[in-house]
Order: C-alpha cells, then structure tokens, then sequence
C-alpha cells in the first residue's frame, strides 16, 4: 500500500462538512453528551457529529476500544473521532491526538485510541498541551467536553494537528488479549455480548481457518463451564429458530449465536470470560 | 388526489441535503448503527441522517412497521426511510426498494415496509439486486450497514431508482390484524405499549365514531382478563392524576392511558393482546 | 455587563444553519422524538437539530429544567431550545416563547425553562397562541410535536418572535429550593442522580467557600440517614478506587461520588432528597 502523507487526513477534515464522531461511557440521561455537542458547534459550526454509542460500559476502556475500532472503518477518510472512556480523567495521563492513515483518534492515553489506531496506521502521535485550544475553564472532571471536544473541533476548522501539543512516542498500548492456537484447541476471549445477546470474541476469521475450520463444519464450544458442538454457517438463518449457530459476525470477529434468541444468557457469558474452540 | 409522477420523491431527495431516516431494532449500545452511518456519509456526504428509533423489539417486525408507519408523515416529501428489522438477513429473503407517492422505504421483504409504504401510496417496488450499490464485502449478518444504507446513500446521490434491480409485485404484505365490529362490541389489538407505559391500539378514531362512541361518554374496555369502565377523552389531563382515560393518541389511534401513571402495567399489557370495547 | 439588544438571538438564529435542540421525558424507543423532528425538517430545511436528552424522568420538570440549564450554555449564542416535559399538555397552561440575552427557549409554562431563562437573562416572554405556526391539526396530547417545534422551526426561519403570540409577565417559576447556611451547617438538595451514580446537588461551589471549605479539607456529609466523612477534592481520581470523594461537578454544583463506583446505591440517594455539609 502507497503510504499516504501524515497531513492527508487533516486536509481532508477541514474541508465543507468535517464530521467528529463521539464515543463515551456517558450514556444519554444526562446534559454531558449535549454539552460536548454544544462545544464542538461553537467553535465549529459547520461539523457534522454522528454518536458512535455513549453507551459503553462505565470505565471499562477495552470495551469503547473495541467498539471504535469496529465503526470507524466505515467512515469516510478525514474523520476525526473523540473517544472518551476516561476514569483517571483530571489526574496525570496524557490526553492524545492519534494521527493515522485514515483520520485522527482524539481520547485519553489509557489504550481506548489503540485497538483503531494500530489498525488504521498510526502516523504520529501528539499530546495535547496548548490550552489556547480548550475552554477557559477546564472542568478537572470533564476533559471530554473541556479538552477533547473543544480540540477536535479546532482541528476540524484546519489549526495544524502539530499546533496541539508536542509529538510522543511514549503512549499506553492496548490490553486486548491475542487468541491462541495449539494442536487441538483454539482458545480466546469474549469482546462483547452484543444487545443481541450474540458473543463476539476476538478470534478472527483467518485464526479459525489456520485451526482447520470451513464453513458447513460442526466445532465444540466451550465458555466458562458449559460446552457445545455447534454448526458453523454463514449467518443467523442458516439454523433453525431457537438454535445454536456460531459464525463469523459482522465486525469480523467469530461469534456465537442463537437463531432470533440470546445465546449470552444461556452460556452465561461476560465481556473477558475465555472460550475454547475444538474440531469434532 | 392529482397522482405524481412516480420520479417526483427522487428528484426531491437528490436536491442539497437529502434525508435519509434510519429505524430498527439494533439498539445504540452497539457500533452497528454508527457503521450504517459511516457508510452512508462516505457515499453520500451532505446527507441528513436522522434516527426514528433503534429500540425496536428484537426481531418485532410488526411493532417496527408501526414505528415507521407513525413517523415518516411528519417527514418532507423526498425522504429516504431506512427500516431494518431483518431476523431473516442473510437468507433468501428479498430487499427492496418501494417507491411511495412520497418516499422512497428501502429493507428487508418481510412487512416492515407495508404499513407506510400502503398509507402513501404505492407506485413501483423494486428488488435490490445490483451489487455495484452495495459494499465490496456484504456480510451475510448485516445487510443494513452493506446492503440498505448503501443503496439509500446511492438514491441520495440522484442514482435513479430503477438502477438498483428489476421491479417486483411480489412482496410480503403486513400481519397487521384490522378492528371488527358488531352491534354491542369493538374490538381491535394493542400495538404498541410506549415509554410512558400508554396503551396504543389497532382501532381508528373513525372505528369509534362508527361504533358510535363520543367525547365525553364512558366507556367499557377489556384488556386480557382485565375490565374497567373508562371515560373518553380529548387528553390525559381531562382527568385527574392517577385516574385511567381513553383517548385518540397522538398517532391517531385509540389509547388508554393513566394520567400521570403507567396503564401497561396496571393492564398487564402487552403488544398483540387482544381488547375489546364496550358502550356503557 | 453591556445589555444585548432583544432582537440578537433571532437574528443570528436565522442565519446558514440554525440550531434547534430538543429535551424531553419521551424517551427514544416511541416514534415521538422523531416525528418532531420531521416536523422541524418539514418547516426549516437547513435547521441543525442536536438531542439534549429525551430520558428525563416522566413528568419531572425539575429533572428538565436542571438539565437544560446544565447543556444549553455550551451552545452557541442564538441556538432555540425546545424542552418538553408537559404533564399537563392539552389543558389551558400557556406555551411559552422566553427570549434571553442568548437564545430562545420554547416549551410549556410550568418551570421548565425557568432554571435556564433567568440565567442567561430573560429580555420578553410570549405566549404562543398563533395557530397559523402550528400544525394544521394540533393534538391535543403533543404540543411537542404540533406547536413546539413547529414554532422553533419557524423562528428559524426568521420569523419574528412577537409574531407568535401577546407578551406576557405572567409564568410559572421553578421549584427550586436554594441551599441554607448556618454556622455550623450548609444544607441543600439532590437535584440528580448522574448515570454514574454521582450525587449532584444544588450546592454551588460558591456556598462551600463562605461556608469555609477548600480543597483538601475532610467535610461531615449527611445524605438522608447515611452520614460519612469525605475528601474535598478537585476530581475523582484523586482518591483511591473505591473510595468517597467530593468535589465541584462539571456542571458547577457540589457532588458526592465514588472513584470509579456508585455514591447513590451507597447512599440511597434519590432526587429530591436533603442532604447537609458540615466542617470536621
């Protein structure tokens, strides 16, 4: 791949309708999702905000990474995306602009930015210093609206990513375990129970192919204490309603499933719990 | 009414800043309805999105026909529903493209289209089949980021609508139950409990007037096992708190509700229990 | 302070692209939110609409009025905000237009604009009574929909603000009690339950300076019948995980919270309830 030159993405954002995504563990009951909104048309009035989720678990960082790394792919290049998953929030971490190939990640440095980052390219890396690009008064518990908001939309109006702060190498790096591959097992970690109650893991769909397992195969499956042989298809409607269906979700990740049911209340499965996977 | 040209909804939707409405039962916990988003801002960047709700019940296609049905009449002429409420994805159900004398309602073959799309007016339907307006890689889980909101987008852009595949008469009507009425009782289907926990039913004002029920007059209604004498009025607060009262809802359906308080829960209400109304 | 002229809100308001935001208690699961914003596109095509929040408790217009209050000054100046929580709508309370030193607020005359009109400095009130900026059929149970943001949408456009109905004098304040300051006792109440679980209360960081607390300081803090000893600090992580901490929130008031847990399930802590601050 040709690579791009680092200032690709900013010309791109400044242009007629820059958009900035948010992602948050805020939820939407409260006025703090709208004030980052309100903050970012000040000073940007013509940028175009799309909410990735504001429901990520409270704190729970590996989560909203994951969550950015699975939406941002389909955004056009020259985005700008604020994630703010922040529970040191006003202490010393370091607040970033990531600059990849594709669009600039703006966040706290505690590894949310690092599952996108990495994966888009990562061309440089800033701290965010310069108070002249946050508000007047910054809220030592609301960086997100104070500080990242207020920097995504100067960038977006075309201030240099280099203006913000000086250049680092010295970040926090994700904590997203890698599947691993013995002879016999294949072996990972759940990522999500989505809203479906479907279980995405972090095996991808090249793992399950060097393990030996084709579309049509039957797989044993097991999560936390209880296990199963399930069919592995293509999608949902391949098994009959109510059944058990494992496949390759929709972010690319493998992903077990019951057909128009919930197959994370019948494993009992949770976000970190670790599943095994074996040929029959 | 002065019948439109069929390309009148295109050439409106293709103008300065088309809209394109989104609804279905994904919920906002997850990226999925970010991605839709994503894709159809990088195929057509000055689109207007706009969320009806993602709160759907899983897999409720007949509650999600209704959400659609209510919403859009409040929209302009021109808009681009997107409506995915899909638990057969991926399988051989159709996608469709219906052309209304004021919209266009794009998703999946299976009824969710088939409220709105009757109430405005039918002109062609159209089977989405040209793989040039999806994604390079479909996923055969998720045809509302790779297949609707792909093609919504490329309606926006002014690609004319006969592009996308052939025209179809074949396609899945409503399961929506009407009203029956006889001498001494009305009786219809709840369709819907909303947020505040009001009662929305299947009968129409004009079901009422020809039952010959009036405002002001009480009424009897049986909800399940559950019965009551109600009185029918024009809004809630026509009664006092914590008092029950019928109504014309805001969607022009008949309602029961407690002012102030929750009718579902009282009732033990839900979607699809039948109801039946007496005079007094 | 140098007094705006009246007319500045509107006018800035009518500029490229207005922005419209909209608070209510509908929740997003029903097809209401969307509908008022159809009616908003329908009336103002390049209106800018953003979501305050539509998860308000159900008829708690304290709730609403708290967070717009907390939202709004981070938008910026000649933005119209719709906030919707009406108990009483179809009834003979007034709607009302507040023009203030920034902005215009729309909604019922019941208080819910009345944390954030007297802040931002309130110029006129008008009472909506012109039917020709209304739906041509107004509900009477969503006035949200048929006259609120058919209003905004039409101020938006430009159109003069005393062109909508008579002035009045005659409004609705807020419930808002003021904290009291003995000399051994600073009482107040909770005003919200953040999604985190902080405690926020009506306590001003101005209270705690005349009441002599200042950061570090450990203060007596008495919520209800729990009552406990508590850092003073500047932001959460400035305690140890698990531990009590309070401090001035991001929206200006005194909170109560626990570093990466939940005050409120500690406390039992409701709106509403009193609380009192005493020095150790």
């Amino acid at each position: 791949m040709k690579k791009k030159s680092p200032s690709a993405p900013k010309e791109i954002a400044s242009r007629d309708s820059p958009i900035i995504t948010l992602l948050s563990d805020f939820g939407v009951k409260d006025p703090y999702v709208a004030s980052m909104k309100g903050v970012i048309l000040s000073i940007c009035r013509k940028a175009r905000i799309v909410d990735i989720t504001h429901d990520i678990a409270k704190f729970n960082i590996l989560q909203g990474a994951y969550a950015l790394d699975a939406a941002i792919p389909y955004f056009p290049p020259g985005s700008i995306h604020v994630a703010v998953v922040d529970p040191s929030v006003g202490t010393k971490r370091k607040a970033l602009i990531v600059e990849t190939k594709r669009s600039h990640l703006i966040g706290p440095d505690n590894g949310v930015l690092m599952l996108a980052g990495p994966r888009e390219g990562i061309e440089r890396v800033f701290e965010i210093r310069d108070r002249r690009y946050m508000l007047s008064n910054v809220s030592p518990t609301f960086h997100g609206r104070d500080v990242f908001c207020a920097v995504a939309a100067h960038l977006a109006n075309g201030t240099p990513v280099d203006n913000f702060g000086p250049e680092t190498n010295d970040y926090t790096g994700p904590g997203f375990a890698k599947p691993s591959l013995t002879d016999d097992q294949l072996s990972g970690e759940i990522i999500r129970v989505d809203d479906f109650g479907n279980i995405v893991t972090n095996i991808t769909s090249k793992d399950l192919t060097e393990f030996g397992v084709t579309i049509g195969s039957t797989i044993g499956v097991a999560v936390g204490s209880v296990s199963r042989d399930i069919k592995f298809c293509r999608t949902y409607g391949d098994v009959d309603e109510g059944d058990h269906v494992a496949l390759i979700g929709s972010t690319g990740f493998f992903e077990i499933s019951v057909n128009r049911g919930n197959a994370a209340s019948f494993y009992g499965a949770r976000e970190g719990t670790r599943l095994r996977i074996s040929r029959c």
